[in-house]
């Protein structure tokens, strides 16, 4: 079954065509919020994609709003914003969704209480949201260079305050913080075990992709044979607080981005419509593929295609 | 359900009784070897558990065949035989079968061809006995220390000859590892993804324990989003060379171990008697907990009460 065979079964949910001058139009007589994932989509790794200062700039001067939703979890929304100011463009912390905010956020959703700790496997990014949120973390960069004495009469000790573990991204991982990390979540009462997202690989450099958050993840699952909460798409728990902000129904936004399992499913499980872009980690065979069964409304080359659409 | 009314359901593969001088006169009669986990069963750490010389002692002067099958991929039969003599006991190699041999092994068995290399996630052990066998070996503690560049025009190269990535317990876990054996298993063209075990967690000091290779497996399937061949219990693979060493038919054996989902199932898919000690990670809740299906023909504390029944 192709892409176009899906559009005949599923027509309204899934149609899956190739976006044109023509579909274009009416997608964008239908929505007023874009929402963007950014690797694979905005950038890889340092680098822009092509067109893309362009293509948005477009679509804000034809007064659409622009949110970005990202499962990296390495970066606070203010460090976001400020690689996007390098790249040349403005987006301010208010437009950005960041699945290290989710993990803050859903700890203050669910008052997580202010005495206990957060153990973090993840990079500055998480650790910058927790505190700004007002949470204690341990772990995070400050435990990649640590190393373990397992002498025989040794105890490894941990915090029996920590209340949640947080696992992301994290090229600083290491067998202390598992073990860390595995004690809370195995012997502290109630411990949260949380994952940021379980993206398999991330474009953490230009040319190349690099194990993701669910690669951390999974070593979690591994060791405590628990599975973990999911803040970042796909779930839905973001969209709430983009709800909030931009007061802009769901059926008039569309999610763009370069992962099925993730982005694509992101936007039908919140009622989005969705535009799969190629230039990431899925390529038109992976789309097309009869074990797909994740098809988003349209799929195109890369964002600044729109460009060329409008002409 | 517990363990005696599981026993009235399935009396002949899985009684589960706790071991009485009665039951064990019997199962001695219809065993001419036993086969010992390690962890757990005779140490924890580098702590021998109680009674242990003496029990093994009395075994072989009864005329009984010892052999220890470990899980712990960390060591070489060789360094398995040193660390058994350090404890008092005196063990050959030929004794012992541990995962990291299995691993050298199925890699012979399957005339995996000697121009082609092994990526090792592992400790000093796995790559002794890859050595041993033949094979070339990269990777294991010698990646350990490396850190990565992540600027943006970098690449991150990988020997395209590696055609087998085996992962074994790490405690030198770290993200170049995990990108080195990702991307041997993604791109490099059939590169065989082979686990020692999936231990969740490991007795790696005598007070605790530890994340065990289910951990760093996990984690390689989180980023390659493959499942591995597993060599080590429960998988039966290793039997054959214990078949071919010992000539003893399987249903003369009994399997003494102290984890359900990897010792005990090993010794009933082949076959063997069962004994399950609680010296190590199960404990008698567990194993009498109506969502354990995996049932032990019997189970004592510890491995030395033998004694005492024999009396």
């Amino acid at each position: 079954m192709n892409c176009e065979v899906a559009a005949t079964v599923k027509p309204s949910s899934s149609s899956c065509q190739r976006l044109s001058s023509h579909n274009f139009r009416g997608l964008l007589d239908s929505v007023d919020a874009f929402l963007f994932d950014c690797d694979g989509v905005i950038w890889k790794g340092d680098k822009l994609i092509d067109g893309i200062p362009e293509a948005l700039h477009m679509l804000r001067s034809i007064g659409k709003k622009l949110v970005f939703v990202t499962n990296n979890s390495t970066k606070s929304r203010k460090q976001f914003s400020k690689k996007f100011h390098t790249l040349g463009i403005t987006v301010s912390e208010d437009e950005i969704f960041s699945s290290s905010f989710a993990a803050a956020m859903y700890l203050k959703v669910h008052n997580f209480p202010k005495d206990k700790k957060v153990y973090a496997i993840g990079e500055e990014g998480m650790l910058e949201e927790l505190t700004l949120a007002g949470f204690t973390a341990l772990g995070g960069p400050d435990d990649g260079k640590k190393t373990l004495d397992l002498k025989s009469g040794r105890v490894f000790e941990h915090d029996k305050s920590v209340g949640a573990v947080i696992v992301g991204l994290d090229q600083y991982i290491n067998f202390y913080k598992l073990q860390y990390g595995t004690l809370c979540v195995r012997e502290n009462p109630g411990c949260l075990f949380i994952a940021t997202n379980r993206d398999a690989v991330a474009h953490l450099t230009a040319l190349q992709e690099w194990p993701g958050a669910g690669c951390m993840v999974a070593a979690m699952c591994g060791s405590t044979q628990k599975e973990p909460i999911v803040v970042g798409k796909p779930s839905t728990f973001l969209m709430d607080f983009l709800l909030q902000k931009f007061n802009i129904t769901t059926s008039r936004m569309c999610m763009v981005g370069d992962r099925l399992d993730t982005d694509i499913l992101f936007g039908q499980n919140s009622g989005c419509h969705t535009l799969l872009v190629l230039s990431g980690v899925t390529n038109l065979a992976t789309l097309l593929d009869p074990a797909n069964d994740i098809k988003p409304d349209y799929y195109t080359d890369k964002v600044s295609d729109i460009l060329k659409l409008l002409e």
